[in-house]
C-alpha cells in the first residue's frame, strides 16, 4: 500500500545491448547487474539446431538467441535461477523432442497466441522470468545470411564462393570476406530503433562477429539509429578468434570488417581484455579510424579458455559508464 | 510493508478434489472461486495423445492430465489468462511438435531439472500461474488401465476381453464391466494422501468413469484415507452417459460399478443436475446404499450439451459447503 512516500530508485544508465549468443549472453549477465534500464537487440538469422527446425515447421523468427538473452537477464535468486534453468533446459531422447530448449517453446507458443506480434511475447515471458530489462528482435523478419568465403572448398582454396546460412558459416574452414542478408534491408523493429536512438550507452558484442554482431548492422534503420544516437557506444571485442568464423582474424582485422559493414559508424570505446592483447599500438590505430579509444582491461575467466567472466565484464563495464564525463585516455 | 496490523483472510473450506480430464476442468473452475485451500489430486494413466508420447519418450508421469488441472487452476486477470492460454495451447503443424500441449512440456522440463521429483516441479508451475490451490499427481508411478470388457469386439458381443490403455478403453464399443491398474496397488503420493486425510470436503468427480474417477479408489493408500478421513465427502455426477466407455449406463449405475471398485466407501452427498436426472427415487437409493443424499440442482450449462457451468457448479458447491451443518434432506 501506498503510505504517501516515495522513494528515489536508482535504475542506471540506459544500455542497449546488441548480439547475439553466448557473446550477448556474457554482456547482459554483466550490464544487468549495472542497470535496471536494459535492452537486449538480438539478432534473427539463425538457421541451425533448434531454432532453425521451428523456423522452418511453424514459419516463426528463430528464438534461440531472444531465449539466450532472456536467460541471461534473469535475476540470481531462486526464481530466475529456476526459470532460466528451465527455459535453457535441453530436452535430450530419442524421439522428436530431441534437442529443443524449452524456452524455444515458450517463445513459439506465446508467439502464436499473441497473434504474432514478437515484441508483446517476449514482453510476457520477461514478465515470466522477473527479468531485470528486456529483450527485442533486431527485425520482426526471419533472416539468413549470406558470406562470400574465400576457400570455403578445400579443394579450391583461393576461389571466392557463396556460403549460405548461419549454420553453414559458423564452420566454414575458409576466410569470411563479408556478408548480406536476405531478405536484404530488412525492416527493424521500431521499439529496438527507438532503444538506440534514446540510450545513454550502446554496447556492441562480443559474439561471433559474421553471425551475431555485423547482421545488425545490416539492418539499415537500425544501422542509422546506431550513427546518428546520442549515446555514447562501447565495441566489445571478443577474447579469441572464433575457429571457423573468424579464423586468424587480429583484434584489428575485426575491427575493418565491421567498418567494411557500417560506413560511417563511430565508437567512443573498444573494450579488450589486457592480457589477450598483443599488438595495443596497432588496436589503438584500429580503434581510432572508428572514432574512438581502447580500454583493456582484465574481463576473461582468466583460465586461458577465451570466455567472459560477468563479475569482471561487469567492473569494465561500471567503470565505464562511471567515467562517462572523462576525456583524457582510457587506457 | 507490515504496518503492524494483520489481517483475517478468509480462506474457505480445504478442499480436495479427485479426477482427471475435463471432468476435474470443470470441478477446479468452480471450486477455485470458493476457496483458497484447494488441492487437486490427478489421475496418471493416460497413454494417448501428447501425453502418450512423452510417456514413452521420455520416461515421465503423463502431463496431460496435471496440465490441465493446473489451467483451470488459474485466475480470471490477464495473469492467469494468459498463463492459462499458453499451457493449454497445443502446436500445430506438419513437423514433430504437432498436438504437443505446452505446459505438458513445461512440466516434463521442470521434472527432468527438479531431480524427477513430481511434487515440487508441480509447485513450481503453480507458482509460475499464480495458481488458486496446488496440483499432485495420485501416484509418482505411471500406471496403465487394463479393463474387461463385454463386447470390445464387435464380431462377440457377449465374449469378455481385456482392453489395455486408456487410450484404447475410451473409445471401445463395448460395456465396460471393471478396470484395474498396472501395476496394481501402486504407492500413492504422500502429499495426496495426507490432503485427503486432512480435507474438510473430498469431491470425487466428475469425469471419465472409468478413466480418470475410478483409478484413484485403485490406489490402495488413496482408497484407505477416503474411507477413513473425517472430510464430508461428495461424489459429482457427470451429466450424461460417455459414448465408448460409459454407453447406456444411468446415474445409479455409476454409482454400482464405483461401489464395486471401493468396497466401504461412502460419500455424504452425490450431486447431479435436475434436468438430467430421470429417476429420482432410482438415483435415491443407489445414494443410500453408499451412506449419502442426493442433491439436484442446475449444474449443466443449460443449452443441452452435457457440459457443467463452472458458475452453477460453483453455486451447488456453495450451497453444500455451508449447508455443511445440516442434516435435514438435501434433495
Amino acid at each position: 500500500m501506498n503510505n504517501g512516500y516515495e522513494y528515489a530508485r536508482h535504475t542506471g544508465p540506459k544500455v542497449v545491448a546488441l548480439g547475439g549468443g553466448h557473446g550477448l549472453f556474457a554482456s547482459l549477465s554483466a550490464l544487468r547487474r549495472l542497470t535496471d534500464d536494459l535492452i537486449a537487440v538480438v539478432t534473427v538469422a539463425d538457421d541451425g539446431g533448434s531454432s532453425g527446425r521451428l523456423r522452418r515447421d511453424l514459419g516463426v523468427l528463430p528464438p534461440g538467441d531472444l531465449r539466450m538473452a532472456l536467460a541471461a537477464l534473469c535475476g540470481d535468486d531462486e526464481w530466475g535461477n529456476t526459470w532460466s534453468r528451465v527455459i535453457q533446459h535441453r530436452f535430450r531422447c530419442e524421439g522428436e523432442l530431441n534437442g529443443h530448449a524449452v524456452g524455444n517453446l515458450l517463445i513459439v507458443a506465446l508467439w502464436e497466441l499473441l497473434d504474432d506480434d514478437p515484441v508483446q511475447a517476449l514482453q510476457w515471458m520477461g514478465r515470466l522470468l522477473g527479468a531485470h530489462g528486456s529483450v527485442l528482435p533486431m527485425s520482426a523478419v526471419p533472416l539468413d545470411i549470406e558470406a562470400d568465403v574465400r576457400g570455403h572448398e578445400r579443394t579450391a582454396p583461393t576461389a571466392v564462393t557463396k556460403v549460405h546460412g548461419q549454420h553453414m558459416l559458423a564452420k566454414t574452414p575458409g576466410e569470411v570476406l563479408g556478408i548480406r542478408l536476405i531478405p536484404e534491408n530488412p525492416p527493424a523493429v521500431p521499439e529496438a530503433v527507438a532503444a538506440v536512438r534514446d540510450a545513454d550507452w550502446v554496447v556492441v558484442g562480443p559474439g561471433s562477429w559474421f553471425t551475431s554482431v555485423l547482421p545488425h548492422l545490416l539492418v539499415p534503420e537500425l544501422a542509422a539509429a546506431l550513427v546518428e544516437t546520442k549515446a555514447r557506444k562501447v565495441l566489445a571485442l571478443n577474447l579469441a578468434p572464433q575457429p571457423g568464423e573468424t579464423d586468424g582474424f587480429s583484434p584489428e582485422r575485426h575491427l575493418e570488417v565491421l567498418a567494411e559493414h557500417a560506413p560511417g559508424l563511430t565508437f567512443d570505446l573498444v573494450l579488450g581484455d589486457s592480457d589477450l592483447v598483443d599488438d595495443v599500438d596497432g588496436l589503438a590505430k584500429a580503434a581510432a579510424a572508428l572514432g574512438g579509444q581502447v580500454l583493456l582491461t582484465p574481463v576473461a575467466v582468466g583460465d586461458g579458455t577465451p570466455r567472459h567472466d560477468p563479475g569482471r565484464l561487469a567492473a569494465a563495464y561500471g567503470r565505464i559508464f562511471v567515467d562517462r564525463e572523462r576525456i583524457a585516455p582510457w587506457r
